[in-house]
C-alpha cells in the first residue's frame, strides 16, 4: 500500500456514508447461509447461481476452506519478511522466485514477467538544522529489542521519498501543516510565504506526492515529511515495541510520484515498460517532482519545530509534540541534500494462470503486490499470504479434478510502493486482451484483525456483502458481514446518526493507493479490493518496523484473519468464476451514481450561498474588523459568484439509469434460476454485456490534464490523491470553479451513463 | 472568575448560536451615532429617550468619557495586585479600605458590609505518587523571571480547593477525563470502576466542582484536577513568560462548591451571613464535597499519567502531554492528604451609592468582584478597575452638579471565588429590598483586549447593543459592536454556517460562574455580564503568575480595553438611569424563549430516535458484534422509550408571549418619543411593569433538588455547573429521563411565560 495513512481501512470505506442494516433480518438471512460452522447446503442463495449450482459452490468452497491454514501462512510470511524486499533488493527477486515455485508445485501456469522501470535510490541524503542551532537527523532506525529484523540493515536502502528531485538546498524553514491546498489559502491569510523556503509538512489530509508538488508550485525549494505522534505516534497507543505505534526514530518512507497523473514507470506512461517501449527523458516525466523531499521522524522534526519562530500556528495545526508549533518562516534554517542513483531496475511480477474451461477469455485477476519499502510484514505480505493460500487451494481442487468455469489469474506485483509500477506495466502490456477478456479485478494489499472492509465498482456491492455473509468471523463466530455492518452501524449512531436499514456492506469508491488503479481506472475492467482491519496496532506504515515480529504481536497474532482473507477473496474468486450469470446488481450501481449526483447538487449550492456570504462579509470589510491587529489575518480572496450548472442531463441520465438497472435486475433474478438450455442464450447475452460493460463508463479523452484517467465516475482526487471523487470531471471542475468545463463533464458524465443503460436495455431486450 | 476555564468570553455567548448581522445596514446606522470620535448630537437614537432627551445623554456620555484614563487604571491595577488578595489576605482588606476611600472621595455615599463565611484554608496538603514509582508533586509555583510579584509569596495560600473535604488517603489512580457524566458512562462501558480509588481529572468540559462530586458519587475516595497543555498550555500558545500560556508547574486553584445547589456561605443557604444568622453545622452543609480534591499542574500530572497502567485511553481523551493516556487503574498508586483550618473569615463588600433624585426606589446595580486566588490581575481586578473609572466620572458628574434620575449601587465584592460570597451574602441579606427596587444588576469580572461579549436577560439585547454602537473599538476605531458582529459571522461563515442578517448583538444566555447568579437566578433582578476578549493571550488563569507584569504584557497592554469596557458599562448605568423608559425590547426575549422551546422539541425528539435506534442495536446484539473481544467495550444501557411530552402548553404559553411583546414593544415605542405630561402616566406604568416584570420568572419552589434557583429560564446546568440550560426545569428533567417532572415543569415554565405575558398586556392597557 503506498498511500499515506496508517489506516488502510481508510480506502475501503466511504467518508461519511455507512454500511448499515437491519441486523434482525440479515441474522436470519445469514442463518440460512450458515449453521454453526458449515454452510446448510441447499438452502443457500448465490447470486448468478441456480439453486442447484449453488448447492454445488457451496460444496466447492467447503473442499477450498479445508486447505487453508494459519500456521502456513505465518509460515510464508516469516520467509519473505525476513529480509529487504523493496524493488531491487535481492530479497525481492528471491520473493517473486519462491512464489513462482510455489504456484508452480500448486498446479498453476506460472511464471514471471519482468519490466525494466525507472527507479532511483538515494547515493546520499542528509537533513540538518543549521540556524539558530545546529542539529543533524537520524535518518535510519535504530535496532528495536524483540524486533529481529531490525538489525538487518544490510540490505535497506536509507529512508526516502522516491520520484522526489536531487538537490542540495539550504533555506529558512516554513510549517506548513499538511501541505494541502486548504493550508496554503490559510498561509496566505496568515500573511506567511514559502517562496524560497523549505517546508516542513506533517503526513496526513492527502497523497504524500502532493505536499512537495504543492510546496513546489507555491516556490518552496525543498520539504521536509514527518510523522507526528498525534496522528501517528504515542497519542494513538503506545508505541513500538511496547506497543504497535510509531516510535520516535521511525519514519515513513514513501513515493511522492504524482499519481494522480499517472500511475507506472514514470518514464511510459501509457505502455508497458518492455523492452523497446518509447521512454520519455527523465526531466520530461511528468510525475517526477522538482524539488528534494525527505521524510523524517518525529524525533527529528521536534528540534526543528521548536526552534522555529513567527507566528504561532492555528491550534488545529498544532500536533501532538510537547511545544508550541509555529509557522515561521525562521529563524529555523534547514539543510537538505538529496544525490540518486537514476538507474533501471527489475520488477518481478509473478504471474499464475487456471485457464477456463468452459469460457476461457472470460478473466478474474486477483492481485497483491510482493515488494515492501523495508521487510513489508503487513504492508503488503499479510495480504499476499493470503493470496497465495487462496491459489494453493485452488490448485489442490484443480489437482483433484476440478475446472474452472473462467480463467483465473494471479498475479503478484511487484513494485507498487513506488507507484503501482508491476500492475500498472502489466495491465498497459496486455491492456488491448485485458478489455477484451478481464470481467474483474480483485486487489489486497494489507490485511489485520477486525471488520471487513471492501471498496470497488458499486455493483458488486451485493456480490461482496453474499460472500461476507458466507464467512466466518475468527473471534466471534457470527460472519463478516453481520460483524462490518454492526461496527458501521454503532459507529454511525454513536457518532450521533440515524440507522439505516440495508442489510449489504456499502462499498466505498476506489480512489488510488493500491494495484486496482490501472485495471479500475485506466482499463475500466471492474474491481474490487477486500481486506480486515479496525482491531489492529498498526503504527509502523513504511518503516524498519513492519516485521514479521510486530505483525504476530499487534496486527494479527493468529493469523485467522489471513485466514479469514483468504476465504473472503477465495470466495469472489470462485463465485465469478462458475456463476452462470456473472455477479452483478445493477440497481445498487444506480443507487450509488443518484447518491453521487446529489452530492455534486449540494456541493454547487453550497459554494454558491458561500461564495455570497464571504463576497458580502468582505463588502462590509467584516474580515477586517475581526481579525487581532497585532496579528492580522487577512480576508480570502474574493470569488465570483457561483452559477447555475446544466444539472439536467446529468439529473435525466440519472433517472434513465435507475430505470434500466431495474429492469436489467428483474430479468437477471428470472435468468438465474434457470438452467435449461433455452436460457443460456440469454444468460450469455448478460453475461457478454457485464463483462465489458464497465468500460462504458470510460473516456478515451480521460479527465482534464491527466487523460491516463479514463474512468468517469471513480478517480484519485486531483488535490487528495489517495482519497476518491466520484463523478471527478465534474466535482472537481466545481472545485476548482471551471464552470465552462463542469458544464462539458456534465455532458460527457451523461453520455457514459446513457450508454451503460443502454447496454441494460440492449442485454435483456436481445436486440 | 470562577468558572473552570481559560476562556472568560464563553459565559457571555450561547453555544452554537452566532449574533451575526448584516453589518451593511449596521455601518449606516453606526454613523448616525458616531462621526469620527464623537457621537454625533442630535441625530441618536437610544431605547427609552425621546430625541430630546438622548441628546442630552449624549452630552453626559461625553463628560462621562472625557474623565476615564487609562494611566489611571493602570494605576490602580498594579496596587491591588501588589500582594495576595484572597479571602483573609490582608491586602484583601486593604484594597476593600483603598476603594471605600476612593468612593468617597468621588463623592459617593460608600461603606464596607461585612460578613462572616466558612472559608476553610489547608494546613497541610501533599500529593505523591507512591507506586509503581515514587514522586512527590510540587504544589507550589516557583519565581517566574520579569514577573515582580511571583516570588512574594509570603501571604499566598498553597494551591487548593476551596470546600474540598479533609481526607488522608492512598489508593490506586484512574484517567477520567474530565470527569463529566459522559466520561463515566464511557468509564463504564471500558470496564473500570473508580470505586475505592482516586480520580485524575483533566480541567475542562464543566465546573471544577463536580469532578470531585461525581467522584465521590462513583465511589471514588479522592480526586486530583491537573491542567492538561492542550486546553491549557503550550499548545494555545508560547507559555509564561515567553508567551501568555500556562506553564508547567501552575496551577488553577479554585473553588469546588456544589454552586448549582446554592452558592455563597455553604452554612448559610437563603439567607445573609450576618450576625446572629442561623447557620448549619459543617457536616450539614451541601455545598461542602466529600472527598479530599487538590489542583495539580501539568508537571505533576506527568509522572502519573506515565505510570498508569491498563487500557489507552479512547483517542479524544488524550491531551497534550508526549505520552499515551492510559485508564488505569493503577499500577499508579497516589497518596492525597488535606489538612484545613475550617475557620470564618470576614468578608468586605464596598457598597457605594447615589442615590436618585427622582426615582430613588429604582435602582441600577453594577458589581465587581475584588478578591483573587492570588494577585487577581486579569480576573478580577481588570473588570475592577473599569468599574473604579466608571464611579470616579460619574462621581465628577455628580460633583459638577448632575444626578442620576434614579439610584445607583456601585458595588465591589468579596470572596467571589471561593463561590460568590460576597454577592450572595449581600444579595440575601438585601433581598426584600432589591426585590422592591432593583431593576438591573450589571456584572464583569474579568477583561482583556478583543471584542465585547454581552450575556444576560434577553429584552436587554438592543438596549446593549445601543450601548455598543456607541463606543468606539481602541485598536480599530470602529464601534465596539461593529468588531463584534463582524467577529461572530465571520466565525460562523468559516465554521460552516449561513449568514445571519440581525444586527444587533445576540446575548449569550448566562449560567454561572460570577456574581450575578444571586441577583439574576435567585432573586430574579434582569442582569447582564460585561467584558472584552478575544485577542488576549490568558493563559494564567486562578495561578500566581495572573499578575500585573502578566496582564500588562498579554491581555491589554495599553490597558485601552480597561477604558472601553468603562465606557461600555458606564453607558448602560447611565442611561438605565436616565431613560424615560427602563430598556427593554420583549421580542427579542419572545424570541430567545421561542428558540429555547424550539431545542426542547429537538431535544425530545433526538432522544426518542436515538432510544429507538440503540434500542434496535442492543436487541440484535449489534455491540457485541462491533466490540473487539480482545479489549471489549460494553453496550451501552438500555433506556425505555422517550415519551411524547405535554409540549402543548408550552408552545402556546410561547405564542402568546410574542404577542403580548409585539403589542408591548409598539406601546413602547410610541411612548418613548413622548415627553408630555400625559404620556409620563403611561411612561410610568410601563417602567413600573418593567422595574419587576423579571421576577414573573421565578417560582419560589426553585427547580427540582435546588429551591435556591428560582429562574424558570436560565440556570447553570446540575451537570454543567458552569454552562447555561435554559427552561432548566423542562430541559434537565429531559435529560434525565424524568419524564414526569418534564411535565409538570412544562406547566410550571408555562404559567411563569403565561404571568410574564400577561404584564405586559396589563402594562399597555392600563388595566
Amino acid at each position: 500500500m503506498l498511500t499515506a495513512t496508517n489506516q488502510p481501512a481508510a480506502s475501503w470505506r466511504r467518508g461519511g456514508a455507512l454500511l448499515a442494516g437491519a441486523l434482525g433480518s440479515l441474522i436470519a438471512c445469514a442463518m440460512v447461509g450458515v449453521v454453526g460452522a458449515e454452510p446448510a447446503a441447499g438452502a443457500v442463495e448465490i447470486q448468478g447461481f441456480s439453486p442447484a449450482a449453488a448447492l454445488a459452490e457451496v460444496q466447492l468452497e467447503q473442499r477450498f476452506d479445508a486447505d487453508l491454514s494459519a500456521a502456513e501462512i505465518r509460515s510464508w510470511m516469516e520467509i519473505m519478511a525476513s529480509a529487504p524486499n523493496h524493488v531491487g533488493a535481492p530479497h525481492d527477486k528471491a520473493n517473486a522466485e519462491f512464489q513462482l515455485k510455489k504456484f508452480r508445485e500448486w498446479g498453476w501456469d506460472a511464471s514471471i514477467e519482468t519490466y525494466s522501470v525507472l527507479y532511483p535510490t538515494p547515493r546520499e541524503v542528509a537533513v540538518e538544522l543549521v540556524a539558530p542551532n545546529r542539529f543533524t537527523a537520524r535518518l535510519t532506525e535504530p535496532a528495536i529489542a524483540g524486533d529481529r529484523t531490525s538489525s538487518q540493515i544490510k540490505d535497506e536502502l536509507p529512508a526516502y521519498n522516491v520520484y522526489g528531485a536531487d538537490g542540495d538546498v539550504t533555506a529558512e524553514l516554513v510549517y506548513v501543516n499538511q501541505g494541502m491546498p486548504d493550508d496554503y489559502l490559510e498561509l496566505e491569510r496568515q500573511g506567511v510565504s514559502v517562496k524560497g523556503r523549505i517546508v516542513l509538512a506533517r503526513y496526513g489530509g492527502g497523497w504524500r506526492g502532493l505536499k512537495p508538488k504543492l510546496a513546489y508550485e507555491h516556490g518552496a525549494v525543498g520539504c521536509l515529511i514527518y510523522s507526528d505522534p498525534q496522528d501517528d505516534g504515542y497519542r494513538q497507543g503506545e508505541i513500538y515495541p511496547k506497543g504497535g505505534y510509531r516510535p520516535r526514530d521511525a519514519v515513513q518512507r514513501g513515493s511522492v510520484q504524482d499519481l494522480v497523473l499517472y500511475t507506472g514507470d514514470p518514464l511510459t506512461p501509457g505502455v508497458g515498460a518492455v523492452p523497446g517501449a518509447k521512454r520519455l527523458a527523465i526531466q520530461d516525466a511528468k510525475t517526477i517532482l522538482k524539488i528534494p523531499v525527505l521524510p523524517i521522524s518525529y524525533a527529528a522534526a521536534e528540534p526543528m519545530l521548536a526552534a522555529l519562530g513567527g507566528r504561532v500556528a492555528p491550534v488545529a495545526w498544532h500536533g501532538g509534540l510537547p511545544l508550541t508549533y509555529h509557522l515561521g518562516p525562521g529563524p529555523a534554517k534547514i539543510h537538505i541534500k538529496v544525490l540518486s542513483d537514476w538507474n533501471q531496475k527489475t520488477l518481478y511480477d509473478v504471474i499464475a494462470t487456471l485457464r477456463g474451461a468452459q469460457e476461457p477469455d472470460r478473466w478474474i485477476i486477483r492481485g497483491n503486490h510482493h515488494d515492501g519499502w523495508v521487510f513489508g510484514a503487513t504492508d503488503p505480505l499479510a495480504g499476499q499470504i493470503a493470496l497465495m493460500a487462496e491459489a494453493k487451494a485452488i490448485g489442490k481442487l484443480f489437482k483433484e479434478g476440478w475446472r474452472p468455469r473462467r480463467t483465473l489469474v494471479y498475479a503478484s506485483w511487484d513494485g507498487e510502493e513506488p507507484g503501482l509500477l508491476g500492475s500498472t506495466e502489466w495491465a498497459e502490456t496486455h491492456a488491448a486482451e485485458l478489455k477484451s477478456k478481464a470481467f474483474l479485478y480483485i486487489n489486497s494489499d494489507t490485511n489485520g484483525r477486525g471488520f471487513l472492509g471492501v471498496g470497488g465498482t458499486h455493483g458488486l456491492q451485493h456480490f461482496a456483502s453474499e460472500v461476507a455473509r458466507d464467512v466466518k468471523d475468527p473471534e466471534t463466530g457470527s460472519s463478516v458481514l453481520l460483524r462490518a455492518v454492526a461496527k458501521e452501524r454503532v459507529e454511525k449512531i454513536e457518532a450521533g446518526g440515524r440507522g439505516n436499514p440495508g442489510t449489504d456492506l456499502e462499498l466505498g469508491a476506489l480512489g488510488s493507493g493500491s494495484d486496482f488503479t490501472p485495471f479500475l481506472q485506466h482499463l475500466g475492467v471492474s474491481s474490487l479490493d477486500v481486506g480486515f482491519d479496525g482491531e489492529t496496532d498498526y503504527g509502523v506504515y513504511h518503516s524498519a518496523y513492519d516485521s514479521f515480529d510486530h505483525f504476530r504481536r499487534f496486527v494479527d497474532p493468529s493469523f485467522e484473519y489471513g485466514v479469514a482473507l483468504a476465504k473472503v477473496v477465495g470466495r469472489m474468486t470462485l463465485r465469478a468464476s462458475q456463476a452462470q450469470l456473472l455477479p452483478a446488481r445493477e440497481g445498487d450501481f444506480a443507487a450509488s451514481i443518484a447518491g453521487f449526483a446529489e452530492e455534486l447538487h449540494k456541493l454547487a449550492d453550497g459554494m454558491r450561498s458561500k461564495t455570497l456570504d464571504v463576497s458580502k462579509l468582505l463588502d462590509e470589510e467584516a474580515y477586517k474588523l475581526a481579525t487581532d491587529p497585532t496579528r492580522p489575518r487577512h480576508a480570502p480572496a474574493r470569488n465570483s459568484e457561483v452559477p447555475y450548472l446544466n444539472f439536467a442531463e446529468l439529473d435525466n441520465a440519472v433517472v434513465k439509469l435507475e430505470h434500466s438497472a431495474k429492469a436489467f435486475d428483474a430479468e437477471y433474478a428470472s435468468l438465474a434460476a434457470a438452467d435449461d438450455t433455452a436460457a443460456h442464450a440469454a444468460q450469455e447475452r448478460l453475461n457478454a454485456t457485464l463483462g465489458e460493460i464497465e468500460q462504458s463508463l470510460t473516456d478515451p479523452n480521460g479527465l482534464p490534464g491527466r487523460e491516463w484517467y479514463q474512468h468517469m465516475i471513480y478517480a484519485p482526487g486531483f488535490h487528495t490523491g489517495y482519497g476518491v471523487k466520484t463523478l471527478p470531471g465534474i466535482r472537481e471542475a466545481i472545485e476548482e470553479r471551471r464552470w465552462d468545463e463542469a458544464n462539458r463533464y456534465i455532458g460527457v458524465v451523461s453520455r457514459a451513463l446513457n450508454a451503460y443503460s443502454a447496454r441494460l436495455d440492449r442485454a435483456i431486450s436481445g436486440s
